[in-house]
């Protein structure tokens, strides 16, 4: 599948959304700050994306926008003036949200504030203390074990102030106004597979959707810090919820893994079955993952009072790799050709959604007659019946207003892209009427 | 099992359906004329038989009843005179629906109308055209391959012209209007699994039937070119259609293959279950096949606007036989003990029809005290009981108004048999009063 | 888990429900008769037990209750004046209900009246004649084969005549009048696993709920003879029945089988539901099975007038050991431990009836901010989670007013335990309020 991008500059989709994790992958980010401005910034060369702030205080739901953080410079330096942890080596460095400090203190005293991967000891792991003011270093087990005993002095120069939560939201207009909620987490550091995998197939997929000549459904694209974003945006948005159809949260979509899906609360929603298709026919393995209220933001777009149509798609489920929130989860942790193949199932999957239509026959009473109108050999007696032809018969037999084309695929085994034309030759030749959803608010 | 016809004359049913179908067996089928009708008219000789004719240019749902087709003769001619491809040995020879042509030309120019099997060489394949006016010959490859160039005589001596398609009805009246169907084609040449197998096992249904002193529902038997025949009868009869209760299209079921029973549309409409339930207490292996809309009439039957719990029971799956279709469909490819085999199953999911009801205990509240009415051994304490002491507790526990007899076999895992008897002794000693279904139209 | 009881003399429950089979067991019970009297006066010093009396002739629903039979002694005496069967030995060697006889006979003219075991030549079986006068022995195989030809003096010191049946009751007042309904067999004579070690668990039960402070549900224990004592309490409680939500019959829970729930009719009652998952998290084999009218009084509670939610709880199910109903149901087979992994089982359902219910998530937009309740680490970003943090999530996601705390213990695949202490601590924190169910007589 090549897209207007590929064929304009000659690298695949691939190769562009890995690029684009490279460019990202310096940046400190964090729930709020400069290093989510900077990423928002790139993506705005590539998608229509609105950025909107939202001040430190304000109440969401039952939170509160946190203070910004930011930071420029933080190390542990040993009583030669050696920086011995060294924020500018890797943003890791530094537990997320760490407060202001600057301090000699002995070894004895520095090591609770340490934090290390005895069973991964050349990993820096990832930490963060964002509702409870701390401040800490996070480095190799290696690294841990050569600190000599004396004075270190700590240094971390950051802020934690009054400021504003950021988010970005970019939304493609449909023929409806029925909306596909596509969201992804924009507030990991140095971590490659979690978060920048999710960025870089939404960014594209943007793209791809933009490029469209029409599009049946409005898409929302939403790039929010974990948790407090998801909750924030939810909070500001209430009354235009009942718009969003289906949606799908996008993270840890570039490592090796088979592609996990994770149904929504639901578990039956359109686009769990969509999903479930596309992974279905995609010739390789898989997994579906029932709905928990663990993971990322399809906690919050699903807990009760929200409970929107929303899955996830990932390779690696959360938590479930060696690198998950580790210096491991790097540039070579994800690649082009896997963050291309759930770009991919993602194309399929949003086709399917604007495809997915129910038909009724126009002629209920036994089947029409294919072959007069072209649609069937007229030679009759041989073993052999095609996929295409067979696809005629079941999407006839089926559209009786009650079957989507998506039943109808899965009751007859074959992908929805062969029923979906067939079905259009249907509909073209009179033969099959649609029945119109109720849609929440049309403008169709 | 045996049947008064049976007793009679000495021979199994199984014997005799195949000797009915040996006798079929060289008529030249088409979907109509003078095939057709012989062939009724040998049917009429055991089963009450009405043959309808319905002229050529009615109008049928989406279709129109064909020119009717005849043929007398048909050849081709080497350069000798001799027949190098002769009807008179075998109707497969010629395309079904071949129009008239006398024609002299080069085996180039003859070539584009032959047929063969180069898998199969030694066979003779069967082919039709019947929307498309056209005309051909099918031969065995290696006959094809030992024609020498030169000229060929091609003779079809056919006929296709405003006549009638003819089918034949046979209805059996019973103490309800409900109506159990029964269909098959009668539009193959001589091939036997395919069709042959379906109308004797058919005809000596509506004989063991016609037999039984009393029926509770009515039997309607249909025998009809496929396709057409069946969109033809159903346009005429779609004002009665709701009396059919229950129905199976019979075909294929003369084969040494297992049996399988092809579900009516709805699934789990009470022909399903019937059949599941005699094929599963069979003691054989069988298949249950999903609905789908490709096979036998049972399309039309099941098409969305007409909807029928009608299923299909087979042998041989549809086209799933590497005879099918072809000459090697021929008279060792049928055996008695396997149209015997299918007649029998047939019989029990009748018999099963006319016997599921659905009963209210009326001693609900605790078990009746079975011992005082002798229906239970009166001495206590035996680690066994006979499945037949159990089908009295499953019946009277479950003849709550909603479970029926089959309901109740099926959760009890025992015979429909054996559960019907315990009934019928609780019945007669007062302990359960008849649920009687909302028929259609009721004459009892 | 230690009861009050156990900590109050140093014996395991096991041990002492073995000591009251132990005390039972030479008791010749039956259905009627001071075998059952002396059995619950036992049961009077461990439960408050009510005994009522239902005089000889009572109808009860379709049956009537019998005479009342008691015995002093029975024996065979051979020529030489030597007791060769005596009942003294066993209580089993009498067929139950004999009627009584002072007669000298042949072996031949004896032999109809003997039964025994071919197939285990040193097991008494276990016969009874409740409804048919009639009168027998039960002996060993062995020993019946070891009669010499000759006269035989045959004494059954019984009586058969107007009395009553005698079954025991205890009622436990809880906050609701609703009831859980716990019932076993007290008829059975010399045999431990059916009935014994049912009237002990039951006992026992009894004994830790009457000592617990609070009880949401009321308890009804039953002492009952086999099928006429049932049907008889059945028969004179219909009134109050729509108070029963819960119950199951207690047999055969000594013996080293696996536990076996037997589903009530319902098949999804919470009680059947309650089972299956204290079986699925004992960490043991266990079985369920699907109800059938076969087995113990489940047959009446479950009959269709009555069809209360009533399941059975068994380790060897009903008639599937060999010692069934013989005299090798003695001591040996039922042993301490097991009746203690039986008795441990009835407790964890029975505190699981009582904590289950349903609450409503007060904050359900969005999650609500646990780490500033204390409810949650603080620190973010470590893959590992415990179960109890992710209960804490499953709660709060699922209690929308519809899924009880078992629904989402069986969702999340937690045990009942862990999902209960979450939702108390929430519960606690303002967080739920509890969605109470309609009690069809509600005295909270």
């Amino acid at each position: 599948m090549k897209t207007g991008a590929e064929l304009a500059n000659g690298h695949s989709v691939g190769a562009q959304m890995h690029n684009l994790v490279v460019r990202l992958y310096p940046t400190c980010r964090s729930i709020t700050g400069d290093g989510v401005r900077a990423t928002l910034n790139e993506l705005q060369q590539l998608v229509p994306l609105e950025v909107h702030e939202v001040p430190s205080g304000t109440a969401a739901f039952d939170w509160t926008v946190p203070k910004e953080w930011n930071i420029r410079d933080a190390y542990v330096k040993d009583s030669t003036g050696r920086r011995v942890i060294d924020f500018r080596m890797s943003n890791l460095h530094v537990v997320g949200y760490s407060v202001p400090r600057r301090i000699t203190m002995t070894l004895a005293e520095l090591r609770p504030h340490l934090f290390s991967l005895p069973d991964h000891p050349d990993w820096i792991p990832y930490r963060t203390s964002y509702y409870q003011e701390d401040w800490g270093f996070c480095l190799s087990h290696n690294q841990l074990l050569s600190l000599q005993d004396g004075n270190y002095e700590v240094c971390i120069d950051s802020t934690l102030a009054a400021g504003s939560l950021t988010y970005g939201e970019a939304y493609l207009p449909g023929q409806r106004t029925d909306e596909v909620l596509i969201s992804c987490h924009v507030c990991h550091p140095s971590l490659c597979n979690d978060n920048l995998s999710g960025i870089a197939v939404s960014a594209y997929l943007a793209r791809h959707l933009a490029a469209l000549p029409a599009r049946r459904y409005s898409y929302r694209f939403l790039y929010l810090p974990g948790t407090i974003g998801a909750i924030t945006w939810l909070s500001r948005h209430e009354e235009q919820l009942d718009r969003i159809r289906h949606g799908f949260v996008l993270t840890l979509v570039g490592d090796a893994a088979a592609s996990t899906y994770k149904q929504s609360r639901r578990g039956d929603a359109e686009i769990d079955r969509a999903f479930e298709h596309v992974l279905r026919h995609s010739g390789k393995p898989y997994a579906i993952q029932k709905f928990e209220p663990l993971g990322y933001d399809e906690r919050q777009f699903c807990s009760p009072g929200i409970n929107l149509p929303v899955g996830c798609l990932m390779r690696s489920p959360h938590g479930k790799y060696p690198e998950y929130h580790s210096s491991a989860d790097d540039l070579q942790h994800v690649r082009p050709e896997f963050l291309e193949d759930s770009w991919q199932k993602c194309v399929a999957a949003v086709e399917l959604l604007e495809g997915n239509r129910r038909y009724r026959n126009l002629n209920p009473k036994c089947e029409p007659q294919l072959g007069r109108r072209g649609l069937f050999r007229a030679m009759g007696g041989q073993p052999e019946q095609a996929a295409f032809e067979r696809s005629f018969l079941w999407v006839l037999n089926f559209s009786d207003s009650e079957h989507s084309l998506l039943d109808i695929a899965e009751r007859a085994r074959l992908p929805f892209s062969i029923v979906r034309r067939a079905a259009d030759l249907l509909l073209e030749h009179g033969l099959l009427e649609e029945v119109r959803d109720q849609p929440t608010r049309s403008s169709d």
